[in-house]
C-alpha cells in the first residue's frame, strides 16, 4: 500500500541525540552524552513505600480514569510551590499535569501554532523543542544567547520585522548551555516581549537543580501574570514517570484543557497519585538538597579536570545549576570528530550542532555531568582531552 | 496581552462528554453515561503486588528515563497476542507503546494528515477520535454503520470523488452504536480499501471485551500486513495507568516513532514495568473472562428491564460485547430533553448527538452498563422510561 503521509512527519528525522544514546547505551563506555539524573538519586525506596501505601488505601480510584486536569491536591502542591518559592501568585486551576514536561511542547504547538507562522527559539536551544514544534511547521527565529541571557538587540530586529506567535526558552541552566539568564536580562526580556503581545513559554526544567538552592525570580514574574511557565518532577523524583505541567493564565488553560483532551484525555493518574502520596509523606526539599549538592561536587569534579586536562584555547561552563557543561573547542575542530574519536576509546559526549536550528556550532559540544562517578568524570575528560589533541595534530 | 491562537484550537470545542460527566460525577446519580470500567473488575490487589515487586527488584530502572518505543517484554507479549489470538503476522518492532490508546489517535493524525486532507469516519463516529483528528484541521467524510457494519455503497461512492489519507474504525462493539462488523463486511471493506490505497486505522478497545470469548479477526488480516491498529490495556487492565499501543508496517512504525517522540518522549515507564510483571505473574486470561462474565450479565440486566419497560416504538441493541446499549427513541424525542429530565430524577444517560461529525442523531442515546449494578440498572431504566413517557405528552 501507498501510504500518503504528512508533510510535516516527512520533513522531520528521527531524534539525533536519542539515536546516539543507543549508541551510548553499551555499559562500558563512560557516556557523557546524555541527560539522565543520576539513578542513585532516585528514592526508589520512598517511591516503593508510596506506591504501597496508595494502592492499599486508595487503589480502585487510582487505577480508573480521572480527569484532564489532573489530580487536584497535586495540582495545588505545584501552586503553593509557585507562591511560595517564587513568589507567583498562581492557583490550582491554573494548573494541568503532562505526561513529561516534554508534553507541554506539543500542547504549546497545538495550542499556538499554524503552519507558517514564526517561533523564537534561542541559539543554541533545547532541541526536544525543536522537534516538538517542527510538527506544527512554524519558522524557527534564533536569537543568540550570551552570557547573562538572550541578545535583546537580535531580538528587537526580530520583532521589528515578524510577529512570533510566542517565545521559547530555558533561564535556568540552559539545555544546552547552561547559561542562567541574569535578572536584569529577565526584566528587560519580559518588557520587550509584553511590549509586542509575545508570550513567553518558560521551561524550567532545572528550575530546582539550582547548586545554591536560591530561586530565580521567572521572566514571568515580570509579565503579570500572562506567562506560561513548564515545569517536571523528571529532575527531583523520577523522570520514567513522566510527570510535567503547564503553568498558564486561566484563558490559555482554557486552550490548554482541550488540547490535552484530544492528545490522551488525561495524564498517567497512578503516576500522579503515587507522587502526590510522595510530597505528603516525604521531605522532597531535603532531597533536592542532596541532588544539588551531589551535582555541585560532579560539576566541580568536572571542571576541575577540564582545567587540568584541556589547553587553553578550549573554553567550557562553569555550571551553576543544571547537568551539563557546553564546552567550546578551538575554532576549526569539530566536535562530531571529536565523538567518533572519543567514542572508539569508550568515552561519549554530544556534538553541539543539533542544538542550533539555523545551522552551526561545528565546535561545541554537551557534557553531562549528573550520571557519572568521579573515578568516571577523571577518567573519561583526560581520555576526551589526549583524543582532542590527537585529533588537532592529524588531518581530517 | 493578547494571546494569538492557532486556527486548530479556536474552531474546537472542549470534550462534550468529558463536560457531561463532571455533571454526572454526584454519586447520587446513577450514571449510564460514562464509559468507565467496572471498579470491582480492576485487580487492585494483584497490581498492587506486581508494584511491589517490581519496585524491589528493579525500582531504579523502572523510574529511569527509557526508551520510545517502549519496554519491550510488553511490545513482545502484544505481538505473540496477535499472533495466537488473531493469526496476524506481527513481531514485536511493529508495537510502539502509547499513553492510552487515545493518543494512537493523535499519532496517527501527525503522521498522515496536512490541513484540508479528507478522512472517512464511521457514522456515528468514536467523539473522542474526531476531537483528536480534528487537531489536524482534515475534513470529515461520514460513512454510515449498519447491522454489518459499515455501508461499503457509501464507502464507494466517498472514495470515487475523494481521496481519504486513511479510514478510522472500531469494527468490535463499535463506540457508541455497539455494532460488530460481520466478518463478510471486513473482508469486503478490506478489499476497497486496498484497492483505492486507503489504510484502515482500526481501533480495537473492545477486541478483547467479546462476551463469547471469541477473537474476531481483525479488518487489518484482510490487508495484507498493511493494517495500523490501535490497542488498550484500560478496558482489561487499568483505565487510569493509560497504557494503549499502536502496531503498524514497519514503514509506518517509523513515522510514528518520530511523532512520538516529538510528543512526550516516551511513556510512562514505570507503568509499563508494572504491566509487563502483571502479565507475568497473573493469569490475564482468566480475568479477562470474569470481566465478560460479569459484563454480559449487566448487559442482560439492562436489555431485560429495557424490553420490560419501554414502549413498542424505542429500539435499542443487544450487545454481544463492549459496555454500550444503543438506545434509538421515536422520531421526533430528543435525546437531550430526555437527558435533561433524567438528570432531575439523578439518572444521566448520554444524548448520541455529539457522535455525528455531520449533524443529526438527535433521537439517539449511549448507555453505559459497564459501571452500574443490578439494582442501579432496575431502578435507573425504570426512570428513564418514566421520563420518556413524561416528556412524549409534555409540549417541550
Amino acid at each position: 500500500m501507498n501510504h500518503r503521509y504528512s508533510e510535516r512527519i516527512c520533513s522531520t528525522q528521527k531524534s539525533f541525540i536519542r539515536e546516539i544514546l543507543k549508541v551510548t547505551a553499551d555499559p562500558e563506555i563512560i557516556s557523557f552524552a546524555g541527560g539522565l539524573p543520576n539513578p542513585n538519586l532516585i528514592d526508589d525506596e520512598g517511591i516503593q513505600n508510596a506506591a504501597a501505601a496508595l494502592l492499599k488505601e486508595d487503589g480502585k480510584t487510582a487505577l480508573q480514569y480521572s480527569t484532564t486536569e489532573g489530580h487536584p491536591p497535586l495540582r495545588e502542591w505545584i501552586a503553593e510551590r509557585y507562591r511560595t518559592r517564587y513568589g507567583l501568585s498562581v492557583d490550582a486551576d491554573q494548573i494541568l499535569i503532562t505526561n513529561g514536561s516534554q508534553q507541554c511542547l506539543d500542547l504549546v504547538g497545538k495550542v499556538y501554532l499554524d503552519k507558517g507562522d514564526s517561533v523564537v527559539v534561542e541559539d543554541p536551544g533545547y532541541l526536544g523543542a525543536i522537534q516538538s514544534f517542527s510538527m506544527f511547521q512554524p519558522e524557527f527565529l534564533s536569537v543568540s544567547l550570551n552570557e547573562e541571557g538572550p541578545d535583546l538587540e537580535q531580538l528587537a530586529d526580530v520583532l521589528n520585522t515578524s510577529s512570533p506567535k510566542f517565545m521559547y526558552g530555558i533561564p535556568n541552566s540552559q539545555n544546552p548551555s547552561g547559561i542562567t539568564y541574569s535578572e536584569n536580562r529577565r526584566r528587560d526580556l519580559a518588557a520587550i516581549l509584553c511590549e509586542s503581545d509575545v508570550p513567553f513559554i518558560e521551561d524550567d526544567a532545572y528550575g530546582e537543580l539550582q547548586f545554591d538552592g536560591v530561586a530565580r525570580r521567572p521572566v514571568s514574574a515580570y509579565m503579570d501574570g500572562e506567562g506560561v511557565l513548564t515545569g517536571s518532577f523528571s529532575k527531583i523524583f523520577s523522570p520514567g514517570m513522566r510527570m510535567g505541567w503547564v503553568c498558564a493564565p486561566a484563558e490559555v488553560m482554557d486552550k490548554v484543557l482541550i488540547a490535552k483532551q484530544a492528545s490522551d484525555l488525561h495524564s498517567n493518574y497512578l503516576s500522579q497519585r503515587i507522587l502526590s502520596k510522595y510530597l505528603e509523606t516525604n521531605d522532597i526539599n531535603a532531597h533536592i538538597a542532596v541532588i544539588n549538592e551531589e551535582y555541585r561536587k560532579r560539576a566541580e569534579w568536572m571542571v576541575s579536570r577540564m582545567e587540568e586536562c584541556f589547553p587553553d584555547d578550549v573554553s567550557f561552563t562553569r555550571p551553576t545549576g543544571g547537568m551539563f557543561v557546553w564546552l567550546t573547542l578551538p575554532e576549526g575542530v569539530s566536535s562530531t570528530r571529536l565523538f567518533d574519536a572519543a567514542l572508539k576509546q569508550k568515552v561519549a559526549i554530544l556534538p553541539g550542532t543539533p542544538f542550533y536550528a539555523d545551522g552551526g556550532g561545528e565546535s561545541t559540544a554537551r557534557i553531562n555531568f549528573s550520571n557519572s562517578d568521579e573515578e568516571q568524570i577523571m577518567t573519561g575528560i583526560k581520555i576526551v582531552a589526549d583524543v582532542l589533541e590527537e585529533i588537532r595534530i592529524t588531518p581530517q
